[in-house]
């Protein structure tokens, strides 16, 4: 039986959702992988609480998170490191946070044979550090939530597929808002109904700025090959430029309204050729270009047929030319964003499951 | 550096694709994973062919069809196996045989320690033994060839959520004549242009009797748990009763045209409720039934909306309840079915990769 050690760092809605799901998993992925998942260290971004793995580990479904509150030592990231790999086991450590900060531990974390797993859209500059070791940096929930985006991008590249273009819907926020607003409703009131439905941030306009979008498009351009970075996108955001510098949520939706005149009027346009409005993030790997833009799309598009908050992300290929690779559904949220988390820990966890030699001998 | 030695069973286009595919990718894969993959033994139901792995492998990309169909020696299945699983490396067998019998041979394969990978629709009957041991059975492209359909099922279920419902337009062939056949257009002339375009099978009536259909059918059922057999499904067989004795396809297509009415009839019926005709697969995981058969959907439906040969899968799950998590594309082709297989080969050699701690010390 092997042993894969987890230390989360980031106890909010995802991770509480990844050690509920753990928890509940546990006994099934013993008897079906042979490897015991065993929860080793949480942290916060102030405490840390570091399990006696032999003695007494950490219950999964426990009171881990009023342990931590409690009883925590202070934030240690290198002890927290060294306590994840300690001997007689493989050891991940999990990035739940949205932090700018973590990401920079990354590489030292697989330059000693500790595999790390994040949703965290940052961690694109640590990809470098987890080529050619053993240790693995996966993010598949970085795009898309749980849906299948990254992976599936993987195995395209792994086996040498020749990825021409990635076309994505990869914001739920701007997918609800675009899916909604049409010729007669003001966009402001779609927004609006968005906040109210706590689909956007509490200021909209990280949702509508295109930042968060864009580095989802960094992310797939990187594991197409390209060397993109966030400045190189052309980016289109949303929210006019006199409101940019508004210090309020509030003021900002209260301003919102004097725009609507020249969206609707992009809608009309879209609509007078039988299209609709979509804001997009592409890869165009030909030209080594990426940008994110408000774009309209002719009814019988994939795009223009999209429902709800759904994201939806085509691959097109060499081998998948003439129609796309699509996959869509719903692309945030803790439980789809805390499960295609713990697929990874199960990509890692399978490859360091007993071997066929092994498992004779076990 | 590992050592992932490949047996092929069945050199027709997708194993003569796949083996283009490897030989192209393994300098790539050696850098990338640390693990060389090595094609040692190929087999068509006659001949089969064995390297000498360590004095001069089977040239990937070279002759070795032409030096199979020359040079073979008697299929002996046993011996190809024992060579798969040479020491000093580790081995799988990839069945590109659509062959009844090959899959009889997966559990004693498994139960050695090969790793088996295969397209065949025909190897649910191994599953059971691929359970427990550490030799895996895997057998993406046997549903949606290359499109990510059976790997996304088991991390949903290995995540722990609950599969509520899988419907998929699940056939390339019977896709092309739904999204094509419309009323005003005979049914028989769809159907007779898939054949002229290369569609269909030699004989259409193997796609529309359902079977191909039914057989993914059993294989996303028993992913989800169910015990499903092949004779548990309601199929709705296209073929109409009167042309199923028929001993040729150029009879069936002749007499084809007596049946028209009859689907233009549920043709103009769906068409009434402002729907389309689809031919379904459906997983009622709830109730523990699966079926096959031909239904209206709205026009706003998924199904409705798909366009060519696409296949389309969708999951209802516990935590995509509101909207399921739907994959996409083409599925079927023999450059994307072997993709699908080489990404089941490339899951095997990333578990057998070498490890942080040991590639620490390489």
């Amino acid at each position: 039986m092997g042993r894969l050690c987890v230390g989360l760092i980031g106890p909010g809605l995802i991770g509480k959702s990844l050690v509920q799901q753990l928890g509940q998993q546990t006994p099934y992925l013993r008897d079906k992988l042979g490897i015991h998942l065993s929860l080793v260290a949480v942290a916060n971004s102030k405490r840390q609480l570091l399990a006696d793995v032999d003695a007494a580990p950490l219950q999964l479904a426990g009171d881990w998170l009023e342990r931590l509150q409690l009883q925590g030592a202070p934030l240690d990231l290198p002890a927290f490191a060294r306590h994840v790999s300690a001997p007689g086991g493989w050891g991940v450590i999990v990035d739940c946070t949205a932090s700018d900060s973590v990401p920079d531990h990354y590489e030292s974390w697989l330059g000693s044979g500790l595999h790390v797993v994040t949703p965290n859209k940052k961690y694109s500059a640590a990809l470098r550090a987890a080529r050619g070791g053993g240790a693995r940096l996966l993010a598949e929930a970085s795009v898309g939530a749980g849906l299948p985006v990254l992976s599936t991008l993987r195995d395209l590249v792994e086996t040498g597929d020749q990825v021409t273009r990635i076309e994505g819907i990869l914001s739920g926020t701007l997918s609800y808002i675009f899916n909604t607003f049409r010729p007669g409703t003001p966009f402001s009131s779609v927004v609006a109904a968005a906040k109210d439905l706590g689909y956007t941030e509490p200021d909209p306009r990280e949702d509508l700025s295109g930042m968060d979008v864009a580095r989802k498009v960094v992310i797939l351009a990187r594991a197409c090959g390209l060397s993109t970075e966030l400045e190189d996108l052309r980016v289109e955001s949303l929210v006019p430029e006199p409101l940019q510098a508004l210090p309020g949520a509030d003021e900002f939706m209260a301003r919102l309204p004097e725009f609507d005149a020249e969206m609707a009027q992009r809608a009309d346009a879209a609509a007078a050729e039988g299209g609709v409005l979509r804001y997009v993030g592409v890869v165009d790997v030909a030209s080594g270009t990426a940008s994110v833009t408000l774009q309209s799309f002719p009814a019988d598009h994939a795009f223009a047929q999209l429902q709800g908050s759904d994201n939806l992300i085509a691959f097109t290929t060499q081998r998948y030319a003439a129609t796309p690779l699509i996959v869509r559904g719903p692309g945030a949220g803790a439980a789809v964003t805390a499960a295609g988390v713990f697929g990874d820990i199960l990509q890692i966890a399978r490859s360091v499951a007993p071997r066929p030699a092994e498992a004779g001998k076990a």
